[in-house]
């Protein structure tokens, strides 16, 4: 009897192939040093960070160093920069034992995706072809920072179930689609996006869903036991959204026209968001029997506004239409996490809301007027010029629409792709009974609040019914 | 007995009327659905943040996109808006078991408040005669954080007390009524308030105590094993201090002056808060028998320069001026904490700091001199022109003695009057023994820390001093 | 045998004398009004500070208040801020009962120290002669802030083992020395130094570490169980690290040239930084024999990066090579604190990062050129005019070096001095067995995660490994 439950215990407690040893550092070092030479190759600090801007000033009759776009964006750069890195690392926090690989994968998976996010943008972007180099500033930083926020929507997906090293993986092809599809719907399509409605948010979100529907795990209860949170593990997943709920105003203007188009992205995220959280707490509290408010509702479905008013924000959306974008928004995605289960709520907080933030984006385009913008205005707003001086509001909305359909395709499809490359039994990732568990990858302190094993919660949770004459053996067990 | 028990333990644990199933979502839809509509029929984007500021910038000889008011003010914006839903909103997470509600309230409150602010600042302030239209641009995002401010800290005096059906009455009226004291103190009576010490900070302090006072429980002491703090959760509220603390010279300097305005008003507020920290902790550490310090005056009264420093911080206070303001408030703050006592001592940090910083405005008003302001920086700072261009310093010193007794008019006497409304029985309150707890209004996780209900509390107190035969069922218990 | 166990209990338990109740607020008041008098003497605003600046706007044919020097560093300040009082704060919380201390003490002699910087700062490098007065804005401010840096690294080096009495003695001393050591590298040497690579890092954490060796305390290990980490306070940490990586490039970038300087500081910064994540993790992983991650290393060598690019930052370092630079520091400061041993790791994230630092700077000034800089660029880098106008970029590198060595002095002979003083038993420093503990010098919360006094945990040790038959008395202790 006690050799059978022994057996049973090392069957569960079995050690996992969950050693990254070699692959994570390999994988970090080999890659950090691609990156190196590659920088070396390609990447230069554009006119406004070289040295030579002061003769570039003086050229260009520019009467001030206060004109640098430094002073223009940086501001707005940091917010964005605290939103990748406190914003989505603390809002992957809630769950009670995976805390240090939501923050701290979070920062590895970010910290290489804005490298190899200069170097793919900087391709399509801004490649110097006078002299085949890339030249950043402050505004490549901000793009990086994008790029990397599509790749953290799509480690939502798979929180807890992936090892250091895939997550890895899915960043390098994640920021390589982000490049491309970007490309199309900026570039090609000439579809304006400011805030990343479809590039950033419907793509990450899509290429998220996919990659994990690839990977399902049929036997995931194994973990159950981890998949809660615990009070103040969901006090931490607050900082995390409400750094993103605030910042998410820079975050749509941050690369918008200077001036008024700056000014005018920043009101309309403003106000979006003020009206989901209170559509989101209605929606929250109506679809509980006694009207009690659900945190993970509050966590995320709040943020839903800022991402469905992503690409709308800079237009002249007006005040009372970014209410109620955030209005509709912060009662669908609710009912998402009502209705729609999956882990860290991608689809509903992300997926979602961007391709509604599309739509509005079509709409508002399409209907544009030179009486509402202005001659000007309306030009200089969706950039009609160069090669695209002769396009009309209408058309642009319906090139609006295409980028939809583009970010969506990416990100399924590079979704698929991905997941299949991660299904390989290389990768480290954990097994059905330890996901959610930081135990795997994390030195941890020793801490009385400690998680127990699979077995020895079972049977904690079958003597929590038994009677008072066994008690002691309970307490001993925990 | 057992029965009597039973009945003894029904009794206690009755089901409370706290459900706000109905009434939660029935005001957040209805007042979110008003908004849009008031939105529509008054809000448009001021002439910064519209797309025809291109044909503005050149009509009027304005050479650069630097120039529009959003780069002056946007930096200081995004500090503003952390300090109320990160400041104001972890500050009160200090209760064991109170931070949802802490944190989750104020963001519920606050996101409803600016966009009701946004309205009732607007009639008052900046409606477009020629097109009767409210024109928003960053300032008026600034100025709405600020009045919902004035809500917080009124809720800081009934946290844990209320519902949050009652809370979004008092930020309904409390904006109204912060809207209409404003435009008699600012335009009527002309006083400055760079700050709001006495707009923000003395109304709102008294707003809450007068409704706190009117809403008197005399048994909350049913609830006193919920109103201490754990290591954590003071660890959290010291989030919360120290965001406030750090961005408050930016909070005191958002809406100055350009240039100069600016520039003092963040130097002063830096002063003040520094010298405060310091005379706190002496009081703090002075009243202990053992030199101890008190982490409820580390989280509150290290902030109380901040507040006293608001009126003046615009003004040639000069630096050890600043100085000398915080260093009175940090003694006197934390002596309150020490002899007065209040949830959340919004007197100690709002109330009495706030009066005392409209007594510093004013003196400092008074004292203004063309030989220390220069004759057009005394027209600038004090904005004497127009109709007021005949004021002199010392009719000045006298009108902002006047915005003091306003500001505490209207904190009583609207106090009373919302405190009045709020004991309707119909709001979803909390019981007496059930106060300061988030699992009235919040699904809790399942979690190890939870605090047991009262009756099974007082057992577990009784039993913690019965001997060692009995301790079985004490573990019971737990 | 009952006396004797009470006996070792008594002698383990003693009141130590720890009581701060006549020192603690004597210090805090006697330099605060200190401060309020050397203010009133010393200082005043500056010209763009003061109402006056609109004449000298005019006299000055400024065109516009954004020229103003708040506009250029007021957002970089307010991150500078943000990494003082929560970034330093924060990430010495990872201790599991010393978290109040951490951030309690940290806010105090943040406090404390702005203030006495100004002045040490203001003699030797704001004095204006014409009328004997320190003119301070922001500058000063941010100045001041990196001044209190240096302090608050070497806080690092003590924490737990003080009394805060000796840490605003620490701080006393550290900024007099820190405004010589600076005025010397800077002014005398004419050393470049953006970051504080030098004069903040390597100073800082020779301060630290020397007077930590002075305090050398060979029964440490008395307080062993108070000396890890628990889940949480590790996440309260990674708050720290998160906001000192984040605002880091805004560190490096606050007082360089406004312009390209500012830009290419900033970019250099966040460049070295993500590299520096990298290498950390890839040797945190493979010096664990199962590959698993070390918090420790997480919260701490991820920053070297941002340490080591500090010199040379405002240089044309080139983004590679700041990728090199972070590359290399999160390699060096992994093995550090894999293969060295000290609290709070300062040798291994301040003192030889900030050595590397100075070094590449050294490099990069020596090998600066007129082809990569251009003539004018050259001279605006270096500030090569006034008394320095004749300076070679090679001699510059001569004089880059010399400024380490004299950080490194004052460092190592400044600690050495103060540590001698601090060991005066008038200070209330802790006994050898309570160290690392709030309960010294905190009013500590009723709380379930208490740590039990020694003499009680040795025997829950012992228990842990008894039978059954005895575990009631355990669940006693408990």
């Amino acid at each position: 009897m006690g050799n059978c439950i022994q057996g049973v215990k090392d069957f569960f407690l079995r050690p996992k192939n969950t050693n990254v040893r070699l692959s994570l550092p390999a994988v970090c070092f080999v890659w950090q040093i691609a990156m190196i030479i590659l920088f070396g190759v390609f990447i230069r600090y554009d006119e406004e960070s070289d040295t030579h801007w002061i003769e570039h000033r003086k050229s260009h009759n520019i009467t001030s160093d206060i004109e640098n776009d430094f002073y223009f964006r940086y501001p707005s750069f940091q917010d964005v920069h605290v939103m990748i890195f406190v914003g989505f690392g603390f809002l992957m926090t809630f769950l009670k034992r995976y805390s240090f690989g939501a923050v701290g994968f979070n920062f590895l998976v970010a910290a290489f995706g804005i490298q190899w996010a200069l170097l793919m943008q900087g391709w399509f972007h801004s490649l110097d072809y006078t002299d085949g180099k890339i030249k950043i500033g402050v505004e490549s930083l901000i793009n990086a920072d994008f790029c990397v926020a599509g790749c953290l929507i799509a480690y939502g997906a798979v929180l807890g179930k992936v090892s250091p090293v895939q997550l890895l993986v899915m960043t390098l092809f994640g920021v390589t689609l982000f490049a491309v599809e970007e490309f199309i719907i900026l570039s090609l399509i000439h579809a304006r996006d400011a805030g990343g409605s479809m590039v950033i948010h419907t793509f990450g979100g899509y290429y998220g869903l996919a990659v994990s529907w690839v990977l399902y795990r049929p036997n995931l209860d194994q973990s159950k036991r981890l998949q809660g949170s615990v009070y103040h593990s969901d006090m931490f997943a607050m900082i995390g959204t409400l750094f993103l709920w605030m910042f998410w105003p820079s975050f749509n203007s941050a690369i918008t026209d200077h001036g008024d188009g700056q000014h005018r992205a920043a009101i309309n995220t403003y106000l979006a968001l003020a009206s989901t959280v209170l559509t989101t707490i209605a929606i929250s509290s109506l679809f509980q029997k006694t009207g009690k408010l659900d945190m993970v509702h509050i966590q995320n479905s709040t943020l839903a506004g800022g991402v469905a008013v992503g690409t709308a924000a800079e237009f002249m959306l007006t005040p009372y239409g970014s209410l109620i974008v955030g209005f509709i928004c912060g009662i669908l995605s609710t009912l998402g996490y009502i209705y729609i289960s999956d882990t860290c709520g991608i689809h509903n907080l992300h997926a979602m809301p961007g391709v509604i933030g599309g739509i509005v984006g079509a709409i508002t385009a399409a209907a544009a007027s030179k009486e509402v913008y202005g001659e000007e205005g309306l030009i200089n707003t969706f950039d009609f010029d160069g090669d695209f001086k002769d396009r009309v509001p209408t058309v642009q909305g319906g090139h609006q629409a295409a980028g939809i359909c583009v970010a969506i395709v990416f990100g399924i499809g590079g979704g698929i792709l991905v997941g299949i490359i991660l299904r390989l039994p290389i990768w480290g990732d954990p097994a059905d009974d330890n996901c959610f568990n930081d135990e795997v990858y994390w030195e941890l302190p020793e801490d009385e609040e400690s998680i127990p094993p699979i077995l020895e919660y079972n049977n904690h949770m079958i003597n929590k019914h038994q009677d008072m004459s066994e008690s002691n053996f309970s307490v001993e067990q925990n």
